[in-house]
């Protein structure tokens, strides 16, 4: 590896190849390898970024765009001897117009942070997850990230008005600055949306920012058995302006507590639904007394202050952090929401039949159809059966979503993790023309290669 | 043009070269140039769109996809001796599903029969204006058609969970299922929006339904000055739940009135801004008093029958027909909101200078920064006269619109009319990329080929 031509680009300060660095900004949260980076660059500029890729052209060498390292597909894993292209120090905030509406960033900025610039400035950036603190607008767009309210402002893309990215030839797009409304030819903006790194490294974003939504109200259900989620999700969605709507079973529950926390009911549930909505406390009450009546609920609570709802959102969004030193085989699938009750069973069924003596912990977003369902592995076992076992009921997984028209990835993306199982949800057609299309911005084909499909 | 083998495909009776056909099928609303097209065809079936794909490509033919034709660039304009390809024959409703929200459809059905299948079903369907009577849902993807609720609702391609089209080689794509989330690789779905048929015919759609607004009233308020507009939208959009922003000048009231109706003031003002809401008559009159007492409108009304919030309507939505007798040529352009001001003041002084005998007609969804500005030729100058001057005046247009980042297209799309002046909205990287990209889809160059770019 050529330091010094990095270190003329980036400056000395901004290449390392020791080896705590390799490892650090070599990898990402799905521990797929050991990561195994020749070296991480952390450029300042978009000129810089521009130059490291001319560079990366011309000795034929793999980069790899890294944002907050968050991902859960193995997207940002370096473990071929590529280049790291952190952003982390691309991390200023460029503009917020409050009047439009807006925000540019560098695509090193946090989550996190473009929440607290919004809502400084009497605004809402609606893209919100467990991750926040540490994921980047740059990781976001590129794994198109959905989260916890999706249902009302959709996912990442849909906040994105303009993207600025260095693609092929070091050339720096400008991908429709930031218009409402631009009918110009094919939209390059939704293309680097979802594209995982693999067609330019995204420099700069304009976000669209809302007004803060009404007060809003928790509750959380108990409900007898994982059938009753759907005719619970519909009955909610037709009384109360729901902003999330999300749900977790009693072995995600009792992973959780196992770190802290207070039981949210005297008596343990099948499974229980977090509702975020629009304060209507009359219409809360009333839709819990119907479903009661129902049979569809056991028990409930309304959160009487922030703190009570910031409690029970706890109990959600703790699942990933208290499952993750068990390094669990993640699913992070979807139907349509018309199919989720059919599907639940059917896939019930494989995983109780393919996974008897594992703990398979299921959560999700089930308001957009989309189910996490993490796999551990039983105490003891060596990590590679583990993963060997997990990647066969998957193959079995992936026939399953493809009778039912599903996906392998509703939000992690594809990376790494899924790209064996890519074939269920996009038809050969599909991926040869994201190859072709890959090389029309990457002839070089140093952007991320391998990932999402070789 | 061997008719015989086309006739194989769709049969003798979707097959035509008759010149009432050739004339009527072959030219859209912007009447650019003498319809020309070799042949028409009109399929019934997927399965004959791929055959006749097939066809094009070993014969080399240039397919010319049309929907209603109502389009205003010159997209489905055949000129050229190609075949058209309607999507007439196939106007299917496939599904709708209520508990889901979301209605599959043949390419052809029209706006307003989506909008009536949802109504139908207690559902809505928000993308709309004044041609949903004759466009189709394929032609609203391909041109990802705006209208009067993009303030609310986003354009067409947000509303699209799925789709089918033909792409080269007649294969099959059938983009993201219905799903909800879905991020396995690149989003086609986003790549046909806007496409304007230059990578496939789209032959299906699962389009998203909403809940039925909340009712709605309509207000009319009248400007003393364009530079007010701004402010009474930003104020409108601070008080008002606004579904619907819109704005007209005095001589495109004008128009619409000379074929008849009523002044909806007693005196003339400088424009007039629709704006439509959630209803809540108290907030409007406070609305309405404090810009008064700003001096930033002259005068007001409140709809206050259904009878009349249609008749505020019409004076918007019948300006382009009320003008489509004079041939005038059409701007669509956009800056972000927060330039709108100091454009219209440069754009107004443009236009005053370089169209001093002319008359400037304004109108648009000023909510989105996205401005109609329709030039009609003084009387007795001929037709092509008229189009050299407008070309003349649109390169400097243009360049303004590259000063501002602005775009040449807000939502008619490029077709034939704009695509001298794409180089103001989009860099040469870009449109090369463009070019990359249509030949992964269609190597053969077979789809409306020469429109966007060349
Ligand atoms: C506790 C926890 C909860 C989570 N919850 C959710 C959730 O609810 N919803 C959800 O969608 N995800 C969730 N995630 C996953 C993850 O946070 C998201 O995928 C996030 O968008 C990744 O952002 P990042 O900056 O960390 O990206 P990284 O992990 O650094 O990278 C992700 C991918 O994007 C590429 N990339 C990164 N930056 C750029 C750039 N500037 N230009 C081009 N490519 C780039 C990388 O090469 C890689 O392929 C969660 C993760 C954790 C750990
Ligand atoms: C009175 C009036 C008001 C209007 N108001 C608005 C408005 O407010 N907002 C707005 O955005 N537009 C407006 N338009 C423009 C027009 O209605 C839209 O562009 C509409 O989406 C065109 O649909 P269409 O079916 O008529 O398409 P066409 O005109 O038939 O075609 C448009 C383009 O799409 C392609 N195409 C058509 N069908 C397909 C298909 N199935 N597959 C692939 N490509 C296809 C054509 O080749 C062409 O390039 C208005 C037009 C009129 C006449």
């Amino acid at each position: 590896m050529d330091v010094d031509a990095l270190a003329a680009i980036v400056g000395a300060d901004g290449v390392s190849t020791a080896d705590a660095d390799l490892r650090h900004y070599g990898d990402d949260w799905a521990h797929l390898a050991p990561p195994a980076p020749a070296a991480i660059v952390l450029p300042r500029s978009v000129d810089q970024v521009s130059a490291l890729v001319r560079w990366a052209e011309a000795t034929g060498t793999a980069l790899v765009p890294s944002g907050g390292r968050t991902g859960l597909s193995g997207g940002a894993l370096a473990a071929r001897g590529e280049v790291v292209l952190s952003l982390e120090r691309m991390r200023r905030i460029l503009a917020v117009d409050a009047g439009e509406g807006t925000i540019t960033v560098e695509a090193g900025v946090t989550t996190a942070a473009v929440q607290q610039a919004a809502h400084a400035h009497g605004l809402h950036y609606p893209v919100d997850f467990g991750s926040r603190g540490s994921s980047h607008i740059g990781g976001n767009i590129a794994t198109n990230a959905g989260g916890i309210h999706v249902l009302r402002h959709g996912m990442t893309r849909d906040q994105v008005l303009g993207l600025r990215a260095v693609t092929g030839g070091g050339r720096v797009l400008d991908c429709n600055r930031g218009l409402l409304k631009n009918n110009t030819g094919y939209d390059f903006r939704h293309l680097f949306a979802g594209s995982e790194g693999t067609l330019g490294i995204i420099v700069e974003a304009t976000l669209r920012l809302r007004p803060p939504p009404p007060p809003q109200q928790v509750a959380l259900f108990a409900l007898p058995a994982l059938q009753a989620l759907m005719p619970v999700f519909a009955a909610a969605r037709d009384t109360l302006a729901l902003g999330a709507f999300e749900f977790l079973t009693e072995p995600a529950l009792q992973h959780v507590l196992a770190r802290g926390g207070r039981r949210p009911f005297a008596a343990a549930a099948a499974c229980y639904v977090l509702a975020e909505f629009d304060a209507d406390e009359p219409a809360a009450l009333r839709l819990f007394e119907a479903l009661l009546a129902r049979g569809l609920v056991a028990d409930g609570v309304l959160a009487s202050s922030q703190e009570q709802a910031a409690e029970l959102w706890r109990l959600r969004e703790s699942i990933t952090e208290s499952l993750a030193p068990r390094r669990p085989y993640k699913n992070d699938i979807a139907v349509r929401v018309a199919r989720v009750p059919e599907f639940l069973a059917r896939a019930g069924a494989l995983f109780a039949a393919e996974y008897p003596d594992f703990e398979v912990i299921w959560f999700g977003h089930i308001g957009d159809g989309n189910l996490h369902v993490s796999v551990l592995p039983p105490v003891g076992m060596p990590h590679p059966d583990f993963v060997a076992a997990c990647a066969r009921v998957t193959a079995r997984l992936a026939d399953l979503l493809g009778e039912f028209g599903g996906t392998i990835s509703a939000e992690h993306g594809v990376g790494l993790l899924k790209k064996p199982y890519l074939g269920c949800s996009r038809e050969p057609a599909e991926i040869e023309l994201m190859r072709g299309l890959k090389r029309v911005f990457d002839p070089a084909g140093i952007f991320n290669p391998g990932k999402i499909f070789d």
